[in-house]
Parts: C-alpha cells; structure tokens; sequence
C-alpha cells in the first residue's frame, strides 16, 4: 500500500473510514519509511528492528539489485538474528502471525521457530495459480502444518478478483484477540495480509464497491478489517492497553497501476525504488487514552522502530550485543518529542541515499534498466525526471543530488551544487553516510542462491491433506534480480 | 492554489490546520473544479455563473489558447454580464471585493462599476516591479480610486518575499464584517487574496515558518488569516448566519515551482492545462448549525456553482434570460445529495475535455508547444505520458482519450478503444459534449485586443496622489497568446 492510499493522506475518493478515524483519534506520521523498497527485507527489518544489509536480507549477485523471498529461495531469516516475538516472550507475550511472513520458506526459517506461537497464513506472496510440476502452488499454514493451497484449497479468482482471504485473517484476528483477553495474557499480533499486493483481490462483499476499481476494493476490505479489529479491542474493554500501529512494508507498486497498484500521492516513482514513492508509507498509531487524538508527527520514523518501540511498551530492552536500527518511538508518540535521526535507503547491497531533516541525498539513482524499460516494466509511470529516474545506475558519490523535501516532496528540482545551502546539507548527509558504512558489519547475505529443490512441495502437513508434490532433484543456482 | 496545497487534501508537510479544521467542521470537496485553467476567465465565471465561452473571458487569437487580462488587455467584463454582487443587491446585500479583480482594468470595468459597494486591491497581478515608462506598476484601490501602486506604497520585496499584502486584507475582511454585524447588514465578501500566485510573498511574522519554504509560508499566512476570519464571525456570533467558501481559481503553477509554486497532489500537470492539476481545486464549506461537520462530498462541482448556491442562499432566482452553467450546491451542502453534471474543461476558444462521473473525455490534449517547452516552459514538470501530455495540439474528436478518474486519477492510462467501457463512456460523454456545443452561443471575445495605451498609467486617483503617468499613443494590437 502506498503513502497516498488513504483518505488521511489525499486520495481523492477517501474511502478509508477506519483508517481515516484511527488517524483522528491517534497520530498519524507523515515521514514514515520502509527499510527497504521491497517486501521481504522490509518485513525482516520490521521484525529484526535492523536494515537488511545487516539482517542478510539483501543479494550481492548483482549490485544494488532487489531481492526477495519467491518459492526457490534458499536463504531466510538466520537462526543468529533475534525477532520480537522471541524477546517478547521474556514478558510473556502469545505472538501470532496472521498472513505473510516472507522471511523464507525452509522448515529452519517457519515462523514458529522464530518466537511466534501461532501463524495463520502462507511463506510466500500468492502468485499463481501453477501447475504443481513446474512449480507448486504456494501453502497455507496453520501453526506448523499447512492446511491447503493457493489457488486450489483457498481461492483467488484472477478473473474477477474475489478471494475471501481477508475475512480469514480478520476472524482470525478477532478470535485470537479474544482468547488472549479471557486469558489475560499479554500478546502480539503481527496482522500482515497482502489483499493489496498483485493478484490483488477482495472479498464479494466489497467487490465493485470502490470507486478505483479493484485496487480500491481491496483497501476498502481492509480498512473495514481495521476498523473492526479496533472496534473489537475497545468492546473487550483492552483498547487503552492495546498499542496498534498501521503501516506498509513498500511503496505502492506503481507497475501493477492501474487496476493492481496503489497510489504514493506527491512522491516520485514506487516499489523497487529509492525514490520517496518506494519508501515513504502510511503510518498511523492508535491507543486510546494514552495518545492525544488527533496527532500529526513529522518524525522521521522506520517500520524498524516498531521494535524498538513494542520492546518498550513491554518493559524490555533491546539486545546490547548487535546494532539495532530501530528507535523507540514512544517518547514521539507521548510527548511530541522529535528525534533527529537519519533514513538510509537501500537498494540491495547499496546505500542509494539518506534523508536528514528535510534534506535527501542521493548517492545512486536508479529505476531500472534500458532493457527492462523497453519491454514495458517501468516504477516511475508517467513520471520522468532528467538525471534522476535514471535508466542506468549512476554513481553521485562525491556530487550527491540533494533535494529538499520541504519545498519538493516530488524529488524533480535537485539543489544547485554551487549553493551554500547544497554544500551545507551534504556535508552533514554524507557525514553520516561515511558513518553509518564505516561501521558496518553487513549480514551473510541470504537472497543470493535459488533451488527449485527448496520450493513448497511437501510442506509439513502435506501427508494429511494428501498434498505432498514430488521434490526435484537440487539444482541450486545463483537467483536471478533483474532490477 | 492546487489541490494538494493543504493537509486535509495529503499536503505533506500538513501546515494548514486552520483550514483542516474549516474541513473538519464542514464539508470537503473532492471533485470541486475551477471553470478555466487561468485566474481572470475562472473568477469571470465565478462571478458571472457562466463558462467563460459564454462571458467572453476567452480569446480567438489562435486555437486553444489560454488568455486573461495583463495591463495592456482592452476587454474586460461586458456590461451585459449580470454579476453575482448585482443580483444579491435584490436582496440588500452589501458586496465588498478584496483583492484581485481580474475583470478588466479600463473604467467601464471598474467592480463598482459590477455590484460591488466597496473595494480594497488591485485590477491586475502584482507582477513587477516595472519603470513606469515602459509600463506603469500595478495600482491599489480603495474603491473608485487608487491608492498607491505595488512596489512603491505597496511594498513586495522580490528577494526576500516579504510583504504585508495579505495582514492587509485579512484586516480589511475583518473591519468589513464587523461594519456589516454591527449594522445588521447582509454581506458578500469576495476575499481574492492573491499571495501564493508568483511573485509570491509573506508577511514577516510568517517568512520562514513553514517546511516548504516561500510558497508554504503564504499558504500559512492564508491559512492562518481564514482561521482569524471564521473566528471573526464566531465571536461576532453570526457564524451560523453566514456561509463560507474556500477554494482556488486554477490549479497550483508548477511552473512556477518548487519556490514558488504549490501542488496539485496526486494529478497531472497544472495550470494553464486542461489535465486534473489545472482544474481540481481544493474546495471547503463551512456553515456551522447548517451543515454536518466533517462531510465529505464527491459532488462534481464548480466555481461557477458559487454563484448559483449564493443566490439561492440569499433567496434569489438566477437570471431566466441567459444559460447559467453554475449549480445551486445546497442541496448537495445540506442533503448530502448528488447531481449528475457534466465538467466542461476549456482552454481559450476550444472545448477540451468533458468530465461525467469518473469518467473523463480528452477531446484535444495539449501541454504547450515544443518551442515553449524547449525554453524550459514546462507546465508538467517530471510528468510526460505519451500521447497525453503533448506538445503539438493533438485532436481527438472522433475517438477521444478516456480516463476513469476513480482508478486513475493521474490520467496515465487511457481506456482501450476496443473495450465496452469506453464505448458506453464516450457515447455518454461524447452526447454531452455535442448537446453543449450545439446550444452553446459564444460571447464577443474579451481577450483578443492590447493596447499599451490602456495600461495603469493614469487610474482615478493619481492626482491627488501625484502619481499619474502619462499616457502612451493608443497603439491596438492582437494580444499575443504563446500557449
């Protein structure tokens, strides 16, 4: 979902009710990142609170280049990294998992390895449908097992878009939010549905009720869930002791635009980039009687904050052994306090760009490529800025292209090099920059080697259902990411 | 101003609160569009409820032009014109203007001369500074008189920005309310503050305040100048008396940006074009006790419509002898209900597009030209969409581009030929279009005609002031229109 998807942020049908609401009454941020501008290093930055260079969730089989977790995969989150679930557990969280994880598909990397208690939901995005020979359809799991496939056990149909998924996982919510109050036991709901990303899809009840087509239904289903999550914790009485945070993991994906793909309001280009539109999301907190309604905060925030921040909210501290990258955000969200901190933008296993304040320098630019260009595939439609929606990767480093973000949230006018405000900017950007690399210690990557071996053939479970698929032999090979 | 100028409509720096707030406690307009791309045909409208092809506010010097009214313009506001200050004077109103005119500057176009009882501003732009021997500076008037010019009495200081126009006005609005309470008195002020229209200024109390730099700090001394007015009226206890309209006369000058010009959020290009940046405008009304706070309206609206709702607000009929092309919104403001109407986008002499509910009809595209564009006049500024944003004047007549505004408010993506949709959309819209032209009788045309002879040399005024100049040779010319 993309910065400019909500009515709170000016999409100009202001569909989101809910969402809209859950703004009014908590804190909305406006300069809110991804770590990353693709889903899985941005989901294993949000559960790790560390950037992906560090958490292994990067390729270096080419540089700069996207990577994520499809089915061939062989890398996921490492047993080394520490995710919230785990360290909530010291207070005695129930952590579930409803939805996407995207943090590897392997038996070592399943959610519940990894602090999670339960997990209602699939490895992997829902492409498909596949023939079960080439390639398997993607599972669902509950817990350790899986229950049924995409596409045969849990329907999508691509022709008119209706998939009841969403309904799922909000019942799936409501329940385990109503156990957890019976029990009064302290938990952890990691929601991460994906109605939004391509197929997109929606529930009957909502199809042809948008008025961006089936995009907008898709929001429309799920700022109802949300709506009805928050409605239910307030019922249960648990609102004031319930912290909700509503963000995205990437941009909108401007290439599925525009009956698949969302919107990133002012902001340049989407998903895959570096640009504003890849990274900026949504983000609203909510927690009534605690946050002043109404909020608004230009805190430079991170979904890597959201670790640090629920460590706090649970009384813990995060680990001292490792670089954390995340910051806890309470005293933003209690006190109005603003953090100076920078965003570094990756793209990959390279530092494209850092914003500070209101500047953003860009040390690579990069779309995609002439080639990919040609054949359609393009993250910036519409949108064309000379010398920076650049088709070949270009190196800034010693001359970054430095925009203000006050006066151009659009990214198109990069200050003049020879200003005193340009020399003044980067050399406290590029400082950081130095920094930050300086003291770097990058993960073992983990998006570098693809396997059809590895693929979701015989998950656990498989033998109930009668679902186990013949595994080819291992054939692992260097992944290929084109952009 | 643009569409994506303020924060209830996704203004990322969200600096507007005053305004929000107007929103908050009335009804926000979405789909609210100006009647012209350019400031003196929209205000033409505005005033006179009619297309600017009906009140002459157009030219027919070249095809598809964009007009309005410099210092050398000989038209003006035709006497057969029935303004909105005339008619509400049926019902005793007194009619106050403050600030840009636009309608004309020779005598016979005077606003007193239109229904207007009272006057604080200027006939023209404050562009300048000038010789006075070339061309004059602008004059101020203070009714049938001037009483200084810009750049001499009136200051704007180019480098800084400063000016204290808008404390000017903002005063004159709030002596001018007071007078009317206190003498029980029924009142239309038009407040056509003109700050954020290049060169654009701030008073001192605001330069630097906001994250957008120049252009931000104006909308913030706007926003906070409509925050003192309604509270004017509260404390004046006649706020449940008297209805309040914000909105903009043209989309946000991205050619003008980003130190001088705004946004138009998530739409393309700006003004002087025909696409959704040049013509959607921010648009809020505020009625407390009358209309329910916090409204949203998809309503298609107008400028024009301002002229029709005032007077059925005021208790009158519009005029029976004439084609009036406004609408009376209130039933939409107090019902909450819909009216289909079609929007009629046009630039100069030609009919370029039409919209009816969310789907939109370019008849003819056009930017501007190559050679324009080539010097670096750019009035989509990082956007480019083949075949839409052109730089020749492209016809489309027989099989016009279509959008659907609701997926694609960005008018990136133009509908299939071949597909169902487009045929059932451009039959509706493509009859639209016809019944409105072959009822349509054009007005003289206004715009054709400059005469240095007629600029601001000697206003009323100037010899008590000392300020006359004089006046050149009468030397008429057809007015040259580049885009």
């Amino acid at each position: 979902m993309g910065w400019g998807d909500l009515g709170a942020f000016g999409e100009p049908s202001k569909e989101t009710p809910n969402l809209d609401q859950m703004a009014a009454e908590g804190m909305l941020f406006l300069d809110f990142y991804t770590a990353n501008p693709l889903c899985s290093p941005s989901r294993a930055a949000l559960l790790t609170g560390r950037l992906p260079i560090r958490n292994g969730f990067y390729t270096t089989n080419g540089h700069a280049r996207n990577a994520y977790t499809p089915q061939d995969i062989v890398g996921g989150i490492p047993d080394s990294e520490l995710l919230l679930p785990e360290l909530l557990k010291k207070a005695n969280y129930t952590n579930k998992i409803i939805g996407k994880w995207h943090l590897g598909q392997r038996p070592q990397f399943h959610p519940l390895r990894h602090g999670f208690d339960e997990w209602f939901g699939s490895p992997n995005c829902h492409f498909g449908p596949y023939d079960n020979r080439e390639r398997p359809n993607i599972p669902l799991y509950r817990d350790w097992e899986m229950v049924g496939r995409y596409y045969e056990d849990f329907k999508i149909d691509l022709k008119t878009g209706e998939a009841n998924l969403t309904q799922l996982y909000l019942q799936e919510a409501l329940d385990f939010i109503s156990k957890q109050q019976a029990s009064q036991q302290p938990f952890f709901l990691y929601w991460a549905i994906d109605a939004t990303h391509a197929p997109v899809y929606a529930s009957k009840q909502f199809l042809g009720t948008s008025q961006r087509g089936l995009y907008g239904d898709a929001v429309r289903e799920i700022d109802d869930s949300v709506g009805r999550i928050l409605k239910h914790l307030q019922q249960l009485g648990i609102s004031k002791n319930t912290f909700v945070f509503f963000t995205s993991d990437n941009g909108a994906a401007l290439i599925s635009a525009p009956n698949q793909g969302g919107s990133n309001g002012p902001f340049l280009c989407g998903k895959q980039t570096t640009f504003e539109g890849g990274m900026r999301a949504p983000a609203i907190a909510w927690w009534p009687g605690h946050i002043p309604a109404g909020g608004v905060s230009h805190q430079l925030g991170n979904v890597m904050d959201l670790f640090s921040t629920s460590l706090s909210l649970a009384g813990l501290q995060p680990p001292s052994d490792r670089q954390i990258d995340g910051i806890d955000l309470l005293p933003v969200i209690l006190q109005g306090k603003l953090i100076d901190r920078p965003i570094f933008y990756y793209r990959g296993n390279e530092l494209m760009a850092v914003r500070a304040g209101l500047y953003k320098a860009h040390y690579w630019t990069w779309s995609n490529s002439w080639e990919e260009h040609s054949k359609g595939i393009d993250f910036c439609p519409g949108q064309s800025v000379a010398g920076v929606t650049t088709h070949t990767q270009e190196e800034h480093t010693y001359l970054p292209l430095l925009f203000h973000l006050g006066r151009d949230p659009g990214e198109k006018y990069p200050l003049s090099f020879a200003s005193e405000e340009y020399q003044r900017a980067v050399e406290r950007l590029s400082g950081l920059a130095q920094q930050h690399k300086d003291s770097l210690v990058p993960g073992q990557p983990q998006l570098n080697v693809c396997d059809q071996a590895v693929m979701n053939w015989s998950p656990p479970g498989c033998e109930k259902l009668g679902k186990c698929l013949k595994v080819p032999e291992s054939d692992p090979k260097k992944c290929s990411w084109p952009h």
